[in-house]
């Protein structure tokens, strides 16, 4: 398997709703550039991994346990494992850098959007 | 400690010559938003950490054992534990993240660049 890939090469996941990711998988850690669609929430939840993140692209309102704040571009997040949190995206949607330790092994099972007569293009770095 | 933090309010490390990284320090990894000068180098080294990441804007010529690839914006890279690899950065130079799990401590000694009073801007994501 190369260890020098193009993002646009990877299989995109729908991991929810309106929300799509591309992953590089370690062993030990997953970093992972994700689309939020425009106003999209991803609703309360948690995970024993660690995770910790940074806004390419638009908006989001993340909140970590008590803490909340609307970040842009540059925005960075520090989630201890099993810390509840909620992230919903502005209006222009948003794309996002997301990483993990341990790897997230539970991405496995989430759908492949696009197919390779119809790849879904990243949003980034091309631009929306 | 604040989770939620801008990338412009973290401190600046100069981790080697003409490389520059802001962190997010969690339990498990380390996330990086590092800049690499124009033709900067970062001569062969490996680490027990396991090393991912993206460029987010510029090129790097990135070698990883025996395999070598140019990357531009959306290049992605995955280092197991204690590979060998090296990073020579275009003319333009780069920024990049760079993941690290197990966290990076070894960056603890790493110098502050800039002061309170005439803090160091990122290059990224205001562009340069």
């Amino acid at each position: 398997m190369p260890n020098l890939v193009d993002l646009a090469d990877l299989p995109a996941l729908r991991i929810w709703n309106d929300v799509v990711a591309r992953r590089v998988q370690g062993e030990r850690l997953t970093l992972a550039v994700v689309e939020l669609g425009p106003d999209s929430v991803v609703p309360e939840h948690r995970h024993p991994n660690e995770q910790c993140g940074v806004v390419l692209e638009g908006e989001v309102t993340f909140r970590i346990a008590d803490e909340t704040r609307r970040l842009g571009p540059g925005g960075t997040w520090r989630i201890i494992g099993d810390t509840p949190h909620e992230v919903t995206a502005g209006p222009e949607g948003a794309v996002v850098i997301d990483v993990f330790a341990p790897a997230r092994e539970d991405w496995e099972d989430r759908p492949v959007v696009g197919t390779a007569d119809e790849p879904v293009i990243p949003v980034w770095p091309r631009g929306r």
